[in-house]
């Protein structure tokens, strides 16, 4: 850490300073600039020591070395990680796609779904049983019985279940019938669930909340890897800007950015991420040759009748297209699918 | 509801969203334009039919009319509410102060600072025992230790004790020391812990969610509102922005805004909102001019020690004399403390 | 236009309304809903109606159903443009790629530059003669005597030069060396430069300004196009958010949305998108793969020395891979190149 | 500057990095941490050294000390500006506020405003004659012949006149009606403009760009100020952010920031910082809690038939009780006016 001084600090405040960094067990060192004096606190702790000696007397800032986070960090653990789930595999040079509707809507629209997913290549299947929903009027989901619909197509096809789970209280629940169990933009920082998620022997999905930045993230992920869960994907779903001709801005330069600070994969989620359907095939393409590790997107046989999300919905068809591009680029890029 | 037709819709595309509208529970009102065609959609209904119709077929966009929310609303209650608990008093003219350290951190803390805030003439204490915290590396809070120190407090100064609830399983045991529930900003979409605190007699404090818009603000209120608990403040904390000169960007166009909008009482942040103690001052002042209905400020007997939250934190003394203008400046806007 | 008024609006409001419609040479056209009324307002004027009804008294909003552009829109012009300027093709199915340094810095630095970019199989030579820079204590770039080496480079190589124009007073000596001019992100709102570079017989790349809608774009656009000048293309260079890992954030669903709304072709700049080299080939792939028309890249024969931009410039060999991915994925979406 | 090296950077990265930064002329200070390398770099030189050193081979990070403006700060001068004309007295402790209309629009119209503004207690008078517009098809505004009438209305009433500039090339025409210069939002990073304002004896009113940084605003005024002209105004007018109930988000906390960096003075534009005239009111009280130095209002007769910017100005009734109670705010917190 550096504590920089400000211009007029008294020698009184420096050494204060000295002080404070040496009681909180760090070396401290410092250095008589021609405007400024600062202070290099020397030694492995990371968080928390920020916030203790940004208040000082006479201090400008503080400016931490180190990222917050461990376990998630790619200095911990150089090679990349690979997630798998049946047949879905995630990370480490393979591309694997999920694909379903947003939400598990009845037995004939997610069996086919499933079936549309399998067809064209994908490995794992979307499908919200609870739904965190913006508004308390709007459907929240079939519940355990979504559930069962989801085993069921997982039964027909082979396809790793991937379905959200909102609460504590129901991740046995969850795990129960999911393959992986994904943790919503809206909950990435709600530390009871992660924990609980971190406890189960189920891979997790995380989503970057939308305003959440990188450190954000990654310490999101670092609560559930530290409860002795391995398995984290990453999802980026798009962050909120003040643009409005895409329900999120989409940013793909998350990818090689997360890829150079943690060994842990990072999903796409181009539906969420653009919030128009007509836009999906084109990010998920770019996704792709930004080296994804893997891409979630909703499909629905219907979208114009889908109860949640069908705007930002592909139909099968669409989808089929899309799997045939994106094929095409993970070639290009050294991708296997 | 308006449902804009793209330029070259065909007379088939205008009829087929004609009835859907009328599947919908709507009456369609078709306005040939000199270039668009529009299709008003007139009737009570509000959420979910905005996404219905957005993936019609040659549909350009779908423009909402009502506002998504009810309960909540202005419309529906056009008189202001004001929340008490105890001497606090938030709402319809009425100026409510609650002050206190981020966390509890000990027993003479905690009762210093309750008296701080009483004798400056605060009527509520704040003060964390379940801490949410970016990092699973830092302190988490007393937990029910902590309840009891704030109750402890509660018992020398009849201030009422101001506590965020973090998940659904604690809600009993919070509701069973404090008088009023915070919900924070992480949690502000955590629809589960909304439902719970909606069905407890206890007033909520529901923070805005750094990237929450005012509609999903007002939806999350709905939730609380719409289980039976009709005492909810909104908090503005803060927005996420490119801004890095804070650590949030503390937008106060809100509470006219909201005062429009809603009959609910707006509580300012001005701690979490600035992120820096040296501008905390400024902004609590600018928010009673701006007529906020209440404040909720981090205070610290020694900040620069403080386990959470120091940088942003008053000392006493700073925190006396910020009421001090705080009152002058709520008799110019004729405002009650 | 559609106004809607508040609920508790008098039928002396709509009726004044009605007038201030009829006023402005549109049709009204009353709905009387559940709630609310609403009176669309039909005609084929565009803007400045939105801001003249806004402040009526009773109305709620006022929402426009027209865009605000017409010369750039797709409406007006279906089949998309290509811009050209010797080799250099943009748009209507081409790829082009432009590369050079941020500033010419010496002859022997632009020349080398050329000839990479040459090798590599761009058509375009970027190089900043006029910089406007950030602090006054920059380096302001090499002026005339940039443009001069600039003109020579292209002696050498037959690349097209593109290179920015700051200020009126300078369009005709900037036009009387390049072949493309740009105009930059700071300058997307200046109108008078709009103007000047709408009078001038040179193709325009108008760069995003980083907090820019796509209306504000669009209109500036429609600035120099109104001018008589049909060679624009559009530059996506990244938006301000609150990340802080990347300089800015670059959405590439800029493109697909573009692409609907304007026969513009639509330019990615990975090198101003990210801020970081590291960044800057995955970017400049996705950016194909979502079907850029064109790509603008910083590179530097010794990165590490350049006067300015030398940490998200690529090296000579960076660039040439960087082209090679480019190829593949340009072949898998169908760009000609 | 502190150059942060990478975890694994080797001897020869750390060495070679020495070595760069005494060629810049600063001096290196290594300093062996128990993860990292850091070398601090010690000297007077500020700009551009930055950029120069984070291309470096092995360096993960370089973190500025000085901030890169120096006239503009309060480290060089550390008592506040005042800046005056007629008048209106804007700065170290006197609160001067600005009023009129968004453009002149006809000799009455300017008159009333002129005469309302001085009769409410305002100073200066703001009025547009050379209108920067989004779109090529707005009112453009009425040139010198609007010049002429802010003139005559100065006459009238002794009020200091503030309009904007758009160009270098009208610079010294609006100098010659004018007792202020503005410079606009859009034109903030206009650099050749800046200095043509640095070279007149007029002070100016620097508008914060809607994405500008704090370190940006303050470049640009180094800008002028470096030309000579020590006259500068800061003016915040709010930034772009996700929120879409308001036209920009007004962050009054730039105020106390500013305060402390800069000697310049700060003023608000609370018509242009929230878009709707219902919320100006009480975001000029807000401001003058936050202790602004000047306000900037716009007024008009009759705000629904106002060529630009009726939505947000207020009649004059609406002024002058909000000049009331900005009195008793300013009182409160001890401004002079």
């Amino acid at each position: 850490m550096i504590v920089v001084m400000e211009k007029g600090a008294t020698g009184e405040q420096v050494e204060h300073m000295v002080q404070r960094v040496a009681g909180l067990g760090l070396k401290p060192h410092v250095i008589y600039g021609t405007e400024r004096t600062v202070i290099a606190a020397i030694g492995e702790k990371r968080e928390q020591m920020k916030e203790s000696l940004e208040s000082g007397p006479g201090v400008s800032a503080v400016m931490p070395i180190l990222a917050p986070y461990k376990i998630a960090s790619r200095e911990v653990k150089p090679e990349p990680s690979m997630v798998a789930a049946r047949d879905l595999q995630i990370g480490a040079g393979r591309l694997g796609v999920i694909a379903g509707p947003c939400s598990v809507e009845s037995e004939e629209q997610i069996i086919s779904s499933a079936r549309a997913v399998k067809a064209a290549g994908g490995a794992g299947l979307r499908g919200g049983a609870f739904k965190p929903r913006t508004s308390p009027y709007s459907f929240q989901g079939m519940k355990e019985e979504g559930l069962k619909l989801l085993a069921a197509a997982r039964e027909e096809t082979g396809l790793a279940v991937v379905t959200e789970v909102m609460a504590c209280e129901d991740v046995d629940l969850v795990a129960g019938y999911a393959d992986v169990l994904q943790v919503g933009a809206r909950n990435m920082q709600n530390y009871r669930l992660l924990e609980a998620v971190g406890n189960v022997d189920r891979p997790v999905l995380l989503k970057r909340g939308p305003s959440a930045t990188m450190d954000e993230l990654l310490l999101a992920a670092e609560y559930i890897l530290n409860e002795g869960n391995p398995n984290v994907m990453l999802c980026e779903r798009g962050i909120r800007t003040f643009e409005s001709h895409t329900r999120f801005t989409l940013p793909l330069a998350t990818i090689a950015y997360l890829h150079r600070k943690t060994h842990l994969p990072v999903v796409i989620d181009p539906s969420h991420g653009t919030g128009h359907a007509y836009l999906v095939p084109d990010m998920a393409a770019a996704a792709v040759a930004a080296k994804a590790d893997g891409l979630i997107i909703e499909i629905h046989p219907d979208p114009e009748s889908a109860l949640s999300d069908g705007y930002q919905s592909l139909n099968f068809d669409q989808f089929a297209e899309t799997m045939t591009t994106i094929r095409r680029i993970a070639d290009a890029v050294g991708l296997a699918m």
